[in-house]
């Protein structure tokens, strides 16, 4: 690599007052005005449901029917493994850490606040709010290692046969955040089987991108609920999903899935906590989407929205730093990925948050460094996660070649 | 009193095979076709709101400019102390005391849950999803004596000056659920001031009925945070107010209100838990009712659509029950209230039971005797909770009828 002008082009760019934000999978105008009708498509004459139900009234904690069967579809599971919640897919993984800390889980000898530690298994890179959630109820917070085809399974299957303070473990199965990694049938077939010292272990299977394509050839995840069913673990998963990125991102449902003992069990503690969600709302999504063949329709119209963004970063970041290198290694390597939110882009070690800092000082947000480890460090330093899906394609352009400067700069530093 | 043909009048009403729910404080139809046009009124073009927020967009976790300026007139706190939650208000106080067990709450030595015992003070008769919050979480209900004017708060100051581990109370301060007492600002001021042994005691003040008026003379209650400020414990009270008897049950607004400092706390929690709750849904409620004076003009329309309900069930009683002696007291005493969902039956002790079994074996459903007290047992058996807003007015009638004529045939057994 060489620096001629580097310097220049960054500060030339500083004179630009940049303004963009490529820190959070949020979607765009375009991607929201898709369900423009689903504000306004159900009405006060369509206030009787299915059962009796009156959809503005009190009942049907756990969702109405209709919702259940179209949602069962979309979370892989039969309409008594499902609950239909609010807007927030979030709440429901806080919720159901928060009981078990409080009361355990189904299986549980004890409630695991009573335990002098527990911990959860986090690959990293991940969510961030996942690890706030841990962060937040004193959950010690392992790291594990991704791999192409998932979590490192060996180090998995070694940590939780011989620690049951190992109380489960986060995921995104399914075109990851910020990886884009989708778990191999053979990763989801060893999670499901392997031994757990734990006999209450949980994974917490945060599905948050199921139907997320940016490519006609999709990702394909094993259902993890049926292999645990085979491998005689039933209760080990807890599948969530939602519909922030298919509908509205403040405005969607969330779901909790799961084996029908886990299922009742959460339906018995949530009937002292709530009435049940939004049942207007639940209904407003199945008017829309209709069935499953609607949600994928639709979802194709939001990849054709994010397929040319996402393009561009490969396209910037092949363009300015592919075969780049500096003391004998590649200066960065980047996901190419086939559905979801985010591009991870890794640098030399100990680069990072120098990049994100010097970008940041010209005006291009990116996510905080460390903000995919547990408690906000990345040891190696190396990993910055990409949102490219709300800024306009000129603005992603931009960041992304103010990215690929500032890798550049830190990497010379 | 007299029992000539009381059982062959039973019998006859068996004959009738009747089938009415006076269960649940659930709006009638025609309170919810009220409500009509907020379904609808929020479109895609109104997506931008105050502060640059797009309501379909994640952002505003703690409700949106426009929601907060108009309920916290309606909590009668100021905008930084309120925030908009979901559709369930039980959530809301649920969450409240499922972090205080796990946290505490601010001012709190220790997180509850550390403690041997945590204990809640509660006016009997009450409202049962209260208790059972309480009773989930493994808190000590303590019942408190009702009196015209409000709880009894000679025995409340007396518990709560030398047991620290009495950590809160719960109340519906207006219109009570079920009895209709207003608590009379003297109470107010005494649950401001009294001076807790627990520095860390919480009024969870659920003012579900606030513009709940069925009298042209509604009542008054004052403001238990103001007088908390004056008196020097800005902290003690956690108020809670929702829509679901204003607008749609299911599909309300709730909100949390208390002390800037209560607040911050709760919003630092809330931000791990959840995105904020649904904001196109928020911005149906300031669209529909305006302001304050419109939400006062919705409830006058409800207020239309119950007094002739609650007029039916004191007119019946009185007729049926007024004057009747046995024993040489009155067979039973009941409430006039000036607004709320609920009507409050006393029988002769040991009666309550034994009258909801006798309606309900010839189809009149009243609410499950011991309801209203903790642990769902009415030492005294004697209430009986009614609850006339749902059915019609033929079926109120023939259902108070019934219940009348239970209280005589159970009091001569």
């Amino acid at each position: 690599m060489s620096q001629s002008n580097l310097p220049s082009r960054y500060e030339a760019i500083r004179t630009q007052k940049l303004n963009i934000d490529m820190t959070r999978g949020k979607p765009c105008n375009a991607q929201l005005d898709l369900a423009a009708d689903l504000m306004t498509c159900v009405t006060n004459a369509d206030a009787m449901v299915a059962d009796g139900i009156d959809i503005r009234n009190y009942g049907a904690m756990d969702g109405i029917a209709e919702a259940k069967t179209l949602f069962a579809e979309y979370l892989e599971v039969a309409t008594d493994e499902i609950i239909i919640g609010s807007n927030s897919s979030l709440s429901l993984m806080y919720d159901t850490l928060l009981r078990a800390m409080l009361f355990g889980v189904v299986d549980s000898p004890v409630a695991w606040c009573k335990l002098p530690e527990v911990k959860f298994l986090c690959p990293v890179p991940g969510y961030d709010r996942h690890f706030s959630i841990c962060e937040h109820l004193g959950i010690k917070m392992i790291p594990i290692a991704m791999n192409a085809d998932g979590p490192d399974m060996d180090q998995i299957e070694r940590l939780v046969a011989e620690d049951d303070s190992i109380k489960g473990m986060w995921s995104v199965p399914k075109y990851s955040n910020p990886s884009g990694i989708t778990y191999s049938p053979e990763v989801v077939a060893r999670l499901a089987k392997m031994r757990c010292k734990a006999n209450d272990f949980r994974i917490i299977w945060d599905n948050a991108y199921t139907v997320h394509h940016l490519s006609d050839t999709p990702d394909y995840l094993a259902n993890l609920l049926a292999d645990c069913k085979a491998a005689g673990n039933p209760e080990r998963p807890i599948i969530i999903g939602s519909t922030a990125k298919v509908s509205l991102a403040g405005s969607s449902v969330a779901m909790i899935g799961g084996s029908k003992r886990n299922i009742d069990a959460i339906k018995k503690q949530m009937g002292v906590q709530t009435i049940g969600a939004d049942k207007v709302n639940q209904l407003r999504h199945v008017r829309f989407f209709k069935n499953m063949a609607g949600i994928e329709a639709h979802m194709r119209k939001h990849a054709a929205i994010l397929q040319p963004k996402f393009a561009v970063v490969q396209a910037v970041l092949a363009q300015e730093l592919g075969g780049v290198m500096a003391n004998g290694q590649a200066i960065a390597t980047w996901s190419n990925p086939n559905g979801g939110y985010f591009v991870s882009l890794n640098t030399q070690p100990g680069k990072a948050k120098r990049v994100i800092e010097m970008a940041a000082a010209v005006g291009v947000k990116l996510t905080p460094a460390g903000s995919t480890s547990p408690y906000k460090v990345d040891p190696a330093d190396t990993n910055i996660r990409l949102a490219p899906s709300f800024p306009s394609i000129p603005h992603i352009r931009t960041a992304m070649e103010v990215t690929a400067l500032c890798v550049k700069l830190a990497t010379l530093e």
